[in-house]
């Protein structure tokens, strides 16, 4: 058994229950955006929460430890995702990154915006137009030390 | 003579006289993310936006014709960019890419957020614990057609 | 159970009970093109059209279901197709592809043709020196927002 | 000299004239989509439409000499296009290729569409929700010799 | 079951009865060329042709109708082939492959070989420093379309 | 200067020159698939042959001595040719890799077809639904030692 | 059943089993480096060297006969090997390929070492400062056919 | 100017000169194939070797400092190279590495052949069924440090 | 069974039993980075490790004798590795690379460190704006032959 | 011009002038790590540290404004690197990169050692059997923000 065995056994358990990762987000208590990213494999749960998730999807007890390990990292099956809706943000980086970097480098000098201390907060955003996806990212800016 | 040379002239422009891209984007009257993209090759300005920027980098004619022509867009040198500011935007779709996937169709059932009817906003978020790198994303939702 | 587990059910009973793409379509009440790409795993069903398309595969319950669920969509095993018919498709994207970024936005301006609110339609083109396939495909003009 | 240089200087040529794709295709007396894809070094032209193109680009005889060449084509400079308009076509075969190969099959058994012995028509389709882009291929089924 | 598991099954059954693939051409009565390569997967077979090929090889009525259905072709596990003998083929597209385009072009002008309407011959070519492999094909010369 | 600057010096003159192939060839007095690979860069001339070919597309005697070196061979700038007429080729490895395969070793036991020990003759093949391309290959069985 | 399975299970017999390579080399009477090879599937036995290899491993009679078949030769699983001892071989490729082109062309004029008529020879080299990998190789030299 | 520089030069300078790389290496007092491999950007040259080198070559003062730097090794433009000499190396790694790692661990234990504490001879092996390569190679044995 | 499956068991054992790297090292009496990596297949046991080994994850005799056998090293699943905390690592080789050329070839001449002839130690390092990792390598310098 | 010219002149100037990397840094009076990566482009000068590096490698003036622009960072031309001595690097990460990842979240839960807050040290180790390179890296641990 792996992480990804328990992964897998997550998703195909929220199909068949017709679960709402916004309900999974409230029953633990923490946002949406860490938990459903969390059930997917990239975020590590504390035994309280590990308990309520594993109760949420019917996983065993050797389950529910490994949603306490560290996972290893990264969603895509490629380095350039082939799904529309996640390369959308590929394209994002491919388009503005350049634009990223000089605008953070004006801004703060040399250094990045962390992705690990980092937080997103993801909502629908209602538009005459037709609505919109909204996302906010706040991360923490890191300076190179000399 | 390519757009290409154009954003290189550019950008060592820029290095030689000195200028910020708020300042460039307080002339053309737009927003700093759109116009830092568009003179780093990513956009398409009108005539009038063009004679600004050209004025401010002391592009020729030709040079400024480049401008209003669509280019060839995608700003990085690998597929897996190397730069640590841009991969960590890499990163948080490598890591995310899953989630944004999961929560949007929650949201909005099958469907993409645009990333060309896209907005966004980068700002410094102040913090007690070290300033925060603040990005606000704004894409229309765009559902398959039938 | 993924939905890949029920792509590769589908496309088996069709081999077993002798289904067609377009008795499928008339049943579900959608264009061929729709629906297959439905069927393979690009789609996702509604309620009714799920139930149908269950019925003429001989799916469970729970297979149901997964039809009902955004699928990561993306159907080639490699970034270029090896299959001859899928390959002429990608060579047309490498040949013309600077023709149709030329040509688009010689009429529309910078902006893309969305594959997303996106129709096509296949057919026979009877012809004296040997029949052709006709493509006709529609997809929306996107232009970038400012 | 080589092809490559021609193309470049057709393309800065048409930057600094202001000239319209269509309108060259009408002094060639082509199809847009062909006289565009042959100027962007994807078709070779006779005599005739070779002059017609050297003297509308100001092109020198050694120049012209090159457009009736048969060019090494392919006009991607990766194999995964970053483009946005560009990949969204690719996206159409990433998605669709499944598909493209099911319905062909279906409609004329194993075989293929020509991607030479094919033509394209690409219009604007007028639309109140948003014009949309309209493209129709035609190419030539070809069955696998026994 | 798919037509690759219906392939490893041919693949195994040949290495247990110890047939050959000139004995199973006769069978079906077409070249040994067209036969395996059916038989690897890259070719659909007729009615009769796959109830010899069923027969032969031990196959279930399920798996010879996968014979009938058009496979995915292409057959190789990386896109640069790593076994010795398929590499030779490699190489030569590798190091001819500009003299092909030339002297194609020089005695047909712009157009391709087509590898759809091609046969092929493979024989022993008797020669007293060593036999050689000896390979003619034969492909239509297809002409771009205006 | 190297042997890639000699030969886009070659290609440039034969544009410029208005020659065939087939003439040089036979100025050479061997064959044009030869010596067309030999002036694309894949073959070595020896003296005679390098100062007919210097001659005839007017190479300085610098020029003419690297015609004399063993080039770094392979003609292709990406390892999956992207232009139609090459990729044919490769399409014809991909799709008959395997039946090349066991056809030699049925024939001849384990080894290879010789890419080295290797003749090929390019012909039309006149035919009345279309002329045809022809290529006999030959290349020398090479054993594995023990 | 494949012939990567009889690999497979001839490494596990030998981990089980506590073979060693030479002694297996003794048994079938061949040098050491050709029936490892060959037992690591990038040979081809006869009929009485694969009895004894059957014998030694524990190989059912369905296994024996995959060793009489030739294999789908390359033992890498990545392009570029990720295994330290390896690696270095690819290193000395990677940093003396030039080294040995210039120095085979120098002796020998156009063509290459042969990697099929080809043998090798590894012992231990005592030396008093550590001792040393030794490895012979010879191949027949290959020239191109005019 | 760079190493790369000095390398083109010295291939240039070589051809134009009618060098051989024997001749040089004994100028230089060192084996043909440490000074091949010098000359060709993978070695560092003492202040001796490289006035010695330089001045066969014809370097400038500037030039021969770059001899005396430690160069960014590797030689291969592709990681799979295409060069049929070169690739013939390649393919041994391909097909052998395996066969290389068991017979080193089975003599050595865990560890590897070291590529830098290495040396190698290249010589004609003379053969009445044609002439071959023989390359014999040492590298020191390296343990893992406990 | 491989290595792969052990390695595999002993990280599900390990999740399932609770036990920390730094205990198992304890019991086997070598430094928890060695213990570490040989656990995860990057290094071979001598018999009494791994016997210890065997004992704490509960493996068979069968799987104790694969921990004695030199594995396939290298743990990465891609080139550039996706998990965040592995992929610092490899930025650090990216960013800081040719610092470590430059200032090891600076101290030592040429030569590179050995990363088989190689220790390392993992330490905390407390510190008031947040503690640290600490890392200590040390690995033999080696000098090519002459 | 751009940072990478400049990087590329004071790579030359080094040779050229024979300086030493900790003399430069000595002038400079940062570590002879930063200063080494910051002269190889992957550092920002401030203002002083910028004119004293000028003033050593002889740039002008607006080559010294580069010094100051944080430039694109990522110093290998390939994912993994060719040169012997980087690719150790790299190995390490290949080999050790799971156990790194191990013993981190094993002393400091989920999260990752920073590599831009992040220093390090590399000195010579002096030992009998041969002197070693000691490196010594401090990154700060950075958790994920929940």
């Amino acid at each position: 058994m792996s992480r990804l065995d328990v992964t897998e056994k997550i998703i195909a358990a929220k199909v068949s229950k017709g679960l709402k990762w916004s309900d999974v987000a409230d029953q633990v208590g923490l946002s949406k955006e860490w938990v459903t990213a969390a059930c997917l494999g990239q975020m590590t749960l504390g035994a309280e929460q590990a308990a309520v998730v594993a109760d949420l999807f019917g996983l065993t007890d050797e389950e529910k430890k490994w949603l306490m390990v560290v996972p290893y990292k990264g969603s895509l099956p490629t380095s350039v995702p082939a799904d529309p809706l996640i390369y959308r943000f590929y394209e994002l980086v491919s388009v503005y990154g350049t634009t990223f970097k000089e605008l953070i480098h004006e801004e703060f000098g040399d250094g990045i915006m962390s992705a690990i201390d980092f937080r997103m907060d993801l909502q629908r955003e209602p538009h005459p137009a037709g609505d919109r996806v909204s996302i906010t990212m706040s991360g923490k800016f890191l300076q190179p030390a000399l």
